[in-house]
């Protein structure tokens, strides 16, 4: 079974449109919920997506563009309607603690659970799992902006059971704590570490979205070796000057930053509301990077862990 | 053809579920678009029923609760996207300023137009037009809140030509000056009431919107006689204790307003997520008031001249 899905809430940009809801996305990790953007509508696009809000731990925020926020005063009510006791944490520009302050102090936005903001000032990782951790990075947008990557550490190695035999580790139990990859004794005192019986560290999997951008060197470098970059393109290549003055990216500008991260898939969303029919701008990624998409609504993509 | 058509955008209470979205009703009357709450969503509801964001005159808030008010800030920034020019009224409860004023501040939220804010104070006639009025009065919420009605000025009586003939008015531009209430003068000197050749003023129509309330006096004092009354049933007869404690209503309450009211029909909103299925509400309505119905969203009814 997949323990890694990613959720497309709301793909268009700017304005929703009929098909298209406003930007976010969300990433089920085990069970665990993160959001990245949180345009207005979020809360609904998860109930449809059969995501709990509760279940939500932090919500990652691009930009200070309104649709990629309006989402949240509604999302934490909600929350708060839930009963929801665990803290939420949001990660953001700087700005995003005024606005959420200002929304809670005028709106009767009465959260029965910590609502813990952090500012982000600078690129590098902004949250840290035991299995994973969150990198951010500035990217190219007509105001302060980050692109987000979820990069899971890496693996314990394969167990090879031969050689914990030959060691003369006796299966059961300690056959597990190394697996895991804790160090062990013997009852003859000889210690045991995981290297000793384990293949090399495996790499976990990683999933890079790229926020409202330029193409930018920044990100291809975030996502380098993605196993997913998500990358907005918001006008077709026939407007590429004009999303560049907007600061945006044509589905060609972002497949050069996936072929130059040499990424795994390219999944292409931020769509603006005037292309209701994305074939064009598919094939026009497609000729650079042939491995794209684009992104519909309560689309879900399945991440397995890598082979190997 | 019938120039009055009410919209419900969003039919749910509290939270949106994949059927209902949140509380926001729109009113078409003659091109003109007015709506009543603007819940998380509003924009996008508008845009599938088709109600341009730009053709929008006036916002009507009932109170100040999140789920009644967070699709304010998404709509006035795609009015602004979609280059609207015409200023835009928002009424609502004290409170609705500072909060459009904060979200203006803290998110970037540049409206090219003027977006002129009216905070109302006691129950009476809030906006008038040529045509119409709307009417506030206060209602029996958990925090101070308003119930809205639309009422059409009357008509010009009907014109008996055979009047007009009497007289001696020539059939032509006169008559339809005389039909749209204005007074003449003839080339002899004589002066011509429209009351000389017209029956008695028609009334108009009447559409009222309760908010989130109890059932109250005054919402059945401002509902009385209303071609259409639009009332909270958040919660059914079997929890009218925890809707009177949280000052919701239910179906049967909301039917007792109609009737005491006289209204020519009933249409129950803001249902609670918990009902999936409303049959038990609409037949616990009904059984005090049979012309009642429940709205969901993107629902449509056509308010005809009353014919007399």
């Amino acid at each position: 079974m997949v323990d890694l899905q990613v959720y497309f809430l709301g793909t268009s940009g700017s304005v929703p449109t009929v098909e298209r809801s406003l930007p976010s996305i969300a990433v089920k990790r085990k069970g665990e919920i993160l959001l990245f953007d949180c345009g207005e509508g979020t809360q609904r696009q998860m109930i449809k997506a059969g995501l709990s809000p509760v279940r939500n731990t932090a919500i990652f925020i691009t930009h200070m563009h309104g649709d990629h926020i309006f989402g949240l005063p509604g999302l934490i009510q909600t929350m708060s309607m839930m009963n929801r006791e665990r803290r939420l944490m949001i990660f953001g520009p700087p700005g995003i603690g005024s606005f959420i302050r200002a929304v809670h102090e005028t709106a009767n936005l009465n959260s029965g659970f910590e609502v813990e903001i952090f500012e982000i000032k600078r690129s590098g990782v902004v949250y840290e799992d035991r299995e994973y951790e969150i990198q951010a990075c500035s990217n190219d947008h007509d105001i302060p902006g980050y692109a987000y990557a979820l990069i899971e550490k890496p693996r314990p190695g394969r167990f090879y059971p031969e050689k914990a035999k030959r060691l003369g580790v006796p299966e059961g139990p300690l056959w597990s704590r190394l697996q895991r990859g804790e160090t062990i004794s013997l009852p003859d005192g000889r210690v045991i570490t995981p290297e000793m019986v384990t293949g090399p560290k495996r790499r976990g999997r990683k999933i890079v979205y790229s926020g409202d951008t330029r193409p930018a060197e920044n990100v291809v470098r975030l996502a380098k070796n993605a196993d997913i970059l998500i990358h907005e393109a918001t006008l077709g290549d026939e407007l590429r000057e004009r999303a560049d003055v907007e600061g945006h990216s044509t589905p060609s500008g972002a497949a050069e930053v996936a072929l130059k991260a040499g990424v795994k898939k390219l999944v292409l969303t931020h769509i603006s509301a005037r292309y209701r029919d994305v074939t064009n701008l598919l094939l026009q990624a497609r000729k650079v990077f042939p491995e794209t998409e684009i992104a519909f609504d309560l689309m879900k993509i399945e991440v397995p862990l890598p082979k190997d």
